[in-house]
């Protein structure tokens, strides 16, 4: 057929997405199952389109289901092709992860249920978020979200970017070298940058001993953001109050892994922000309505500057 | 001294608030520490005022630092002087309370830390608040903040109230005879109104079997707003999800009550929004201005409405 466009979708939720899109009812595309050398756009996960691009003379577009392209970022890849990652959409659940374990950690909510597994009355007083200072290593669209939700509780908010300081919510930014300027005086740092070269250990033994030892690190982002084994060292040592993990160098976490292992560590097991087919269709859809038409697509990843 | 006005400070915090309210150098203010019969003023916990009532001849004004004022509300009592309490204070903390214990059930926090516990990676999907249906039972300073909070995190928010319709936040307002059409559909029960005749035992067993079983209950304003037979009875009969408690008919609750066995209580002892002297001080200092002034004072309580 002349006009039609051929989508593969690969995702373990392949079913919700071709309903999704289906019931969108996006002009001249045709939704198959399996690579063919006609197929110019693939949808779903990057873990398992890597797999499949040799198969895919035809391939112009990549939509990922993911925020992280990691597995497509591989050098000995091609690159003759537009990928596009799912962004804009994660603010929202990265918030309600990090407030509601900023709010844990506060209100004391740990030590206050194991006071009542103990049948004890405890009117240890709480914390607050009021008055209290967060560090955003990255501040994108998530980084974004969560200086808004900073702001409604009332914290002072640093900002650590690259080079942008476009977020009106942030108080202060900081880049490059700036790193111990930016951790210092924090009560919490909150990691959302993506996995670069830039970024890689960018949270190392130094910048942890430039925390505040009151100071609770929370990565919801990257895993290779941070020295695993700094970071359980500065714990260990009570150089650092806490953590809340999410993601890790890898996953699952390994059995024998030091964290499982290492005081006030919290282990979320990488479920902080789902993709949700719900909230990622409507990415594919709105950019497949512009690659149709011939427009820009929306969020665009850079090969080489990796995000 | 012509002029000069008494104030006694019954408090827990007496030299705190002393050092604050003299570093606002009020003028022709004299405090003192016991009871006299030239005291025009008494600041403090009601529970240490009540009985210092017969000894207070001169008595014009008292300022609680509590929002609950009933120890000074018994029939048998004097009411021939001005009673305020403290408000507008505790919203920022009750909110920090309130949604840290929503975002913990939704994000299944106890659950993943005991999977952590058992050294189990634990990718089980958390919930989100965005959607979901928020009940407030009484929409005062505090209802508003949560209000406004719940806003925040992309809730619908119902608001049940004797009358006001103040607060621009609450989606929509359920009055008297309303309690049941305002719980439906609820996936929380947030109760802040103030003890009074007309609050006592509001969350019965036929308002309990009318909630949905997948609602929790959270309870940060006064213990007798429930019937706490009937609340443990619809949580040991799975008919509710869950409830968080910070106040109890009797405190510390009794070490043989029915909650310290009941399954998915959580127990936090009152300390949801301690009075903190830096932000009640204010609150006094403003009242003493408009006192001296002779002008009307704020947050004055109503001894026959009970608030």
């Amino acid at each position: 057929m002349i006009g039609v466009h051929r989508l593969l979708i690969l995702s373990k939720h392949a079913k919700t997405y071709r309903e999704l899109i289906e019931s969108a009812r996006p002009s001249a595309l045709a939704i198959v199952d399996t690579p063919d050398d006609q197929v110019e756009i693939v949808f779903g996960e990057p873990s398992l389109i890597r797999p499949e691009l040799p198969r895919l003379p035809a391939i112009r577009w990549v939509q990922s289901t993911w925020a992280g392209v990691e597995p497509l970022l591989d050098p000995s890849l091609r690159r003759d092709y537009v990928l596009t990652n799912a962004r804009g959409v994660f603010g929202p659940l990265m918030t309600e992860y990090v407030f509601g374990y900023l709010l844990a950690h506060e209100r004391l909510m740990f030590a206050k249920h194991a006071s009542q597994q103990a049948g004890k009355w405890d009117p240890a007083p709480p914390g607050t978020l009021r008055g209290k200072t967060i560090g955003l290593m990255g501040v994108g669209t998530i980084g974004a979200a969560l200086a808004k939700t900073a702001k409604h509780f009332g914290m002072r908010v640093k900002g650590f970017t690259r080079a942008s300081e476009s977020c009106a919510d942030v108080d202060q930014y900081f880049h490059g070298e700036d790193r111990f300027a930016f951790v210092d005086g924090l009560d919490y740092l909150v990691t959302t940058a993506p996995n670069t070269r830039q970024t890689r250990r960018l949270v190392d033994a130094a910048l942890l001993a430039a925390l505040p030892a009151r100071a609770v690190f929370v990565n919801p982002g990257r895993g290779s953001i941070v020295d695993e084994q700094a970071l359980a060292a500065a714990l260990g040592g009570g150089r650092l109050a806490g953590a809340v993990l999410d993601v890790f160098e890898q996953e699952p976490l390994p059995a024998d892994h030091v964290f499982w292992r290492t005081p006030n560590v919290i282990i979320t097991s990488h479920t902080a922000a789902l993709s949700i087919p719900a909230d990622i269709a409507p990415v594919f859809i709105d950019n497949y309505r512009r690659f149709a038409a011939g427009e820009t697509l929306r969020y665009r990843v850079d090969f080489d500057r990796e995000y």
